[in-house]
């Protein structure tokens, strides 16, 4: 049995139910899921503000996470807020959905392109490259121009993207498309099949990674991701 | 149901029978594993030189692979030989265990180092972590100086290896390690345990996402790797 | 008049006079100082679950500062917490002490090895190293082994610090030295008259910086760190 | 005396005599050359997939060259087919014509484009460009969209060509030109002085460099192509 | 009291001045300045040709410094000319305003352009940018066409200048921009109000860190820039 | 017939025949050289000091042999001095040793190191190094500790250098080896045995790859290397 827990790091609670459902439909049979959102934070992350207000409510959730009996965590968010302090802190597998996505990217084809909400969004995802070593593989980061919350609507979410993707791989020849944020839910078939082109959805893939790290027995590393030594010297 | 074909690249059958043991243990319910291994090649891989002896056959039985009903395919040998041929022949994913392995290190940690068999290998990997981009996140290659032939004497396995990999972690400041050739098997653990160190066993990193491209719908982008436009042309 | 509030992120007030009597010595004569600790948040950083206790904090002080008149904010902590977010939230400057330090580094010499406290910080420096783009600049990030609490200890940091220093230079290849935390004071110019070397103490370099951008007129890149759009969202 | 083995390593002859042409115009007086091309293999090499049904046979005609008498050996194709595996088994001198063609470029100027056959063939280039070390100098590869068995047509061939060679100036910056096909023979010269600008017909580069290292006593280092340990253990 | 020689590195005495004038609106209260020019050498310098004419007659400029009293450097033009063969003479700081320019602009953003004179100038600030270690923040070097002798002519210098910068926000992603010429004089606030970016006058750059420096007690470092061994065996 | 004029670079005569018979042994039967020293300048040039001196004058070598009828220049000192300049000003091939030698190196191995003279001198190299794209081929730069006045006594030369080779190859893992300095002369096929390693001489280096260009009617990029617009205004 494989018990993950979802940490949606906002706090509304609107995206939970598709989350679910979507992770429902490809989880390993012996997956058991737990998808929950902060009750203080911000209600969407695009820019680093936003993620600083959200990163103390998450690792909060995460440290939780420790003493719940879970076997793996997923930071359910694409600027990866309070990853590598959610690392130190536990020793079960922690995932991050951009993490995750572009790794599986990157095994798909040596360029890939990132398609995310707003220009304002950007900076964030740019600093992850650096820091994931992924800057060079990744040929561009587009904007669909549209904010996380008014992603729900999924006409306008598949208009504004298939357009910005097909850009993409026109102009910056990217090979395979990353979906930049976690609530882009619901679209990547269909993109696929018309540009006829590997997406990754980027929840997903941080599913299949956490399920795979549990199965081998495998988490990060504490040489990289050190257990924090002043722990009680906070707040 | 996921049906993979894993092949061996090389002329022996020594190890088909590990291989499955070990991938048995690891793998989904629902998937079937075929293993099978080259009638002519090279008996073992450690150079350029090999490389080309095993890459013609190897992809004979890829091209095999794709009239016989499978859902992916790996190669199961650390220098990945004829990959990106057999990506591009195929469109069910296809791939090779030193690609996987050092994409699910990287998941490990910022850092890794590759433990492979002679000193005369380490020049196809270099070319390698250059070509999938993990050249700066590979901190060093070491051999254990056993060749892959003699891999099978298990107690002179473990013991090169564990030597070996203590001083990466010392020397190197390599925080994850990846066992880099397929035959070193059945050390991971032991060693894992003994040096508090995440180890990558690259067959079953492949094992794990080639399943979960199976499960995802995903396949290599064949904007990247595309269907051979002079097949007829060949021999 | 360059008025400047200096955040020290962490919840003890240990550390505010001796920065405030280094910075009186070296500031124009036209600045005036504001030195503040955070009331919550960690007694010290040194990893990134310290980092993310103070981050919230730290923006807060950040925010009331767009209120109170100042020409300029220093956030006093090597690793920067929230410094991207600050310069998203203010138009004014806002300097962090690590991105100043190496800056002033980089102008003495081609390569710097930073010296920081202990061996756990390491990994938050390594990120902001990418993410600044000084990656390559930096020959070495060594440890002291003494964490920040025990600075004040002067007698011990100026023992341990020496030392290493020393083999920054002999064994990396160092041609200036960056001290790697803002608790490292009055240490500076002895050991570099001992070593030959020049040393960067990056509060001081934050401090002239600072003072520069205000004379000069000039701040972070609106393009860069564009107005928070989501700001009325959070908590 | 300087004598030269020329593999074509296609299954046809249709390139040998222009080939031997081109080279009896620019080569050493006491140079000697032998042109073949492969019994089996593929007709042209533009992906991945035919380079794989080229380079077993392509390593049978290096290695009988090993045994004839020869000072050294030229693999003429732009992908450079079994290049390294034949480095390791000889000690002459082996050299590519891409390999050859790219370090010319390399010395008239800082930024070079490579002006190829077919979109298709991009992907082997780009591969070999990050092993050789030279993806940063290579600002661009841009195809002509004429495949390699069309190109005997010269009318042809230089339309297509001379348009490509004009866009890479203006569009990608290239201060040099290389050809990326060792069939895009006899318009050199003349695209040079229309679009005054450099271009290396990457062939003769690699005929000059090999003259150069037979006459200099130099040769590919052992230590980077050890002779292959297994070299009984094929087939 | 910081006394500084600023080095026009050219033969006329025209920009002496405006340069004098803007640098007496910045400095500090306690900053003695002197500005001279070349008695030989180029009017300009655009490219390598024109920077070996400067570089000698500049040197024996800057020996002068080191017995007269001064306490810091500058060598007022972008390219650079003889900095390193001075830091190596000199153990005052000496700054090249272009090495300064880059380093500020660095603070302002992740990703600067830079604006120069004519397209044959951009060649020498190529190479500097490696030699730095700025390369991949400099998205772009925009030449607005105007030779350096030209740039007085203010209504000229603003029109070409302000449409080059506009360009490079939009299609380079400029987040700051760098004027690439010491004589862009009197443009900086202006352009920077319309276009709403922060943008660097090199030569204030300079200014404000070799004050910096002076007044931190630093220097370029003698390990990496060694007195020279062999002065007497020079002429 | 090929021309070429020889500069040696320094305003000592002591190399010149030397440089001549290691030519005369290698040359092509049609090669024809004039080796001429400075008349002003340094005796050696071991720093960017020396550099700078020795520039302008070289330059004024490179600008006469534009007048007389030469068909290529080697600038024949390791730092390569003055050869940017000289490549603008001529439009016959202008070589440097540094140059040639590092592009000869990388066609025999990817890893290369470079043996030199002192300490001192390492700067110019690896500023070098940078601009030519080489930087991460290079393993390491050592020096023998013998200045370039005392490398006439060829058992010290012969002494320092094996010693210093050794630990590049064993310590660096060098796969080739370049001579970093135009007057190591007499040394390389004695050291080659020994150590079993392909090395490089620079200075014969620029012989080979100056023949071929001129041979195969090509030069440096005018692109790369504009036509100085400023000419007349120099001194």
């Amino acid at each position: 049995m494989k018990k993950i827990k979802v940490i949606v790091p906002v706090k509304t609670d609107i995206w939970n139910n598709e989350i679910l459902r979507t992770y429902e439909r490809y989880k390993d049979p012996d997956t058991e899921l737990y998808v929950v959102n902060l009750k203080k934070g911000p209600e969407a992350i695009e820019q680093h503000y936003d993620k600083v207000w959200s990163e103390l409510f998450t690792l909060l959730e995460v440290e939780k996470a420790g003493n719940e009996g879970y076997d793996g965590v997923i930071i359910y968010c694409f600027c990866d807020p309070a990853l590598s302090a959610a690392k130190e802190k536990l020793s079960i597998p922690v995932l991050g959905i951009m993490e995750a996505g572009i790794h599986l990217a990157s095994m798909l084809s040596r360029k890939f392109s990132i398609i995310t909400t707003i220009e304002e969004g950007k900076q964030t995802i740019e600093d992850l490259l650096k820091i994931y070593g992924f800057k060079r593989k990744c040929v561009s980061i587009r904007a669909i121009g549209v904010p996380v919350l008014e992603l729900s609507n999924k006409q306008k979410l598949m208009d504004a993207t298939l357009n910005v993707c097909a850009k993409a791989i026109k102009e910056d020849k990217a090979e395979t498309l990353v979906l930049g944020c976690g609530s882009m839910l619901g679209i990547r078939e269909e993109i696929s099949k018309i540009l006829n082109i590997p997406i990754v959805e980027p929840g997903l893939a941080a599913l299949k990674l956490c399920e795979d790290m549990i199965g081998l027995g495998l988490s990060q590393s504490k040489i990289a991701f050190p257990v924090p030594v002043s722990i009680d010297r906070c707040i």
